[in-house]
């Protein structure tokens, strides 16, 4: 079993702004993994939130020691070892993850969703994201997403009114939206989601900060919307302690290590009668369509880091009227284009 | 998809008394679910503890209607069907679920615990289970078992004292005691279970009666061995309000309605961080064959209900000092004897 890995530099269309910051340029590292004639590949979207660079990914993909494994089907063992490997890094060990589940759906040629017994047309339709920004550049983000029936807002800045305003004035579309943790007052939470409901919103994401979870559950008491949890949501041992804050959880690849925790958060979920979204970092088609792959099982997507890039070295799933659309190709299906 | 069952009863070796009652004879449904040449097979090994028998099981299996389904690989489409066609019928349920597990590893060529990504080497020891019994029939019982390095003990009659007392005058093998909800009153659990720890057990499963899941948690801070759910454990979304109570769960397909819920509830109980331990009825090599590929993803396994029968109609997983032997037939590797 052979690991490769290099960075790549994804562009973004827009400067992308949400509550913590703006960018252009998204770097993620693709690791390419051979074994036997046939290469999975995977992607690590790394995030400073979370401690990660394309450096430190590329330090824990060179550190990592394989030899021990005859095969990817030993992917118990072989994400176990990873896992134990270092704490965190989590979009590194994801990106691991990604490349041997590749690899065994093209050995067994079957895309993921049917290895996992799932239904590649049973997928929820995926929302577009609207980042923090003036009206006119959201106007105009706004008619770019006509395609999408459900826009995902990023609020949790100083205009969140304005920006709820401008959307408003130009589509009557569903709405969800993310608060990326940016309020940081319980009374301003509550006061934010309860207009919110008036606005026609469908839940809101991580309203308070990470650290105030109990707060979050004082919020939740006080409010109809459904509350999703986010930065509240990293890991599988993080879900049980969400009961009485949050009422489903959203899913990165790149902060739960991969599709094998990401089945088992999901599962979890469901134990606590959570409601699941499958979210994304701004990732190529490879770790996007392997989320996707997912996708039968949740009831939210939000799968469009593919889409606010215009390099993206992939072909993947595509969305159709914003339903993700799962390819017959083997394995997550993403395959590698010519630039 | 075609599906054929028929009821088969096992017979029992010596008879089986556990603190609800005794038997010598366990009637079984074993299912074929044929596809494209391929036939998978099931079992329900039905409870009256849980209202099923053979015949409600013969009765959901036959109102079934999976006319609407392609393939087996439409698993989470099927079972969801399944799970709904009528409340309760987890062993019926489960004959669905493991037949179709069968079907799909036939198909692909490949043993379930390879399909999830397991190696087959890496099973836990498996116990013998013990029943109560006059103190003779022990003895011999204890003898019979000299291959199983552990011993899992019925308790929760009139007699755990004598039963103890007579099993550790023949040997000092790691003990397993299963109280069967046998311990009424939360002040005897505490005082069984601290003696039980001073005999050399390793843990305790179901003390007192699922309904009082409270007087568990309330032993559970008075004792220092684990506790293991069984009546507790039943599906999936039982497993989060377990926490306090119990230190792990033990699954069993009967009554978690098969293989895919089970690895939820694996998952789930990690989330948690509780042990997970796979249990059994008196079942055919069929369903035992199923769990045992479940087998490398947990600490402890009681998987000998195909031991204690003389008429297997099956040949499946077996084991060697104790330690389950996966082998590398296809599907959940159980294949028919002709008798």
């Amino acid at each position: 079993m052979k690991i490769t890995f290099s960075r790549f530099d994804l562009r973004l269309k827009h400067t992308f702004t949400i509550a913590r910051g703006g960018r252009d340029v998204s770097p993620v590292v693709i690791v390419e993994l051979e074994h036997g004639g046939i290469v999975g590949y995977g992607e690590a979207a790394p995030s400073a939130r979370y401690g990660e660079s394309p450096d430190s990914v590329s330090g824990f993909l060179a550190a990592l020691n394989l030899t021990a494994f005859k095969t990817p089907f030993e992917l118990e063992s072989i994400l176990t070892y990873v896992e134990k490997a270092a704490p965190g890094n989590t979009a590194a060990k994801a990106s691991v993850d990604l490349a041997l589940h590749d690899w065994i759906g093209k050995k067994l040629g079957l895309p993921l969703y049917r290895y996992w017994g799932l239904e590649g047309g049973k997928t929820p339709r995926t929302s577009f994201t609207i980042g923090i920004d003036s009206p006119k550049v959201i106007e105009q983000k706004v008619r770019e997403a006509e395609l999408y029936p459900i826009l995902k807002i990023k609020l949790g800045g100083d205009n969140d009114e304005e920006i709820i305003r401008t959307i408003r004035g130009v589509t009557k579309k569903t709405l969800r939206v993310d608060a990326n943790e940016g309020w940081k007052k319980r009374e301003v939470a509550v006061e934010r989601i309860k207009w919110l409901e008036q606005e026609g919103v469908e839940f809101v994401e991580q309203p308070m900060p990470a650290a105030d979870l109990a707060g979050t559950a004082w919020v939740r008491e006080r409010v109809n919307l459904p509350l999703i949890a986010d930065e509240n949501s990293l890991r599988l041992q993080d879900v049980p302690k969400l009961q009485g804050a949050f009422d489903g959880i959203n899913i990165k690849l790149m902060k739960c290590t991969g599709l094998r925790e990401a089945q088992r958060m999901i599962g979890t979920a469901r134990a606590c009668s959570m409601k699941v979204m499958l979210g994304c970092m701004i990732e190529s088609s490879v770790a996007i369509s392997a989320a996707a792959q997912l996708a039968p099982l949740v009831e939210y997507a939000d799968l469009d880091g593919n889409v606010l890039i215009n390099n993206d070295p992939f072909d993947g799933v595509r969305s159709l009227d914003g339903v993700l659309r799962l390819t017959d190709r083997p394995g997550h299906g993403a395959v590698r284009l010519e630039h």
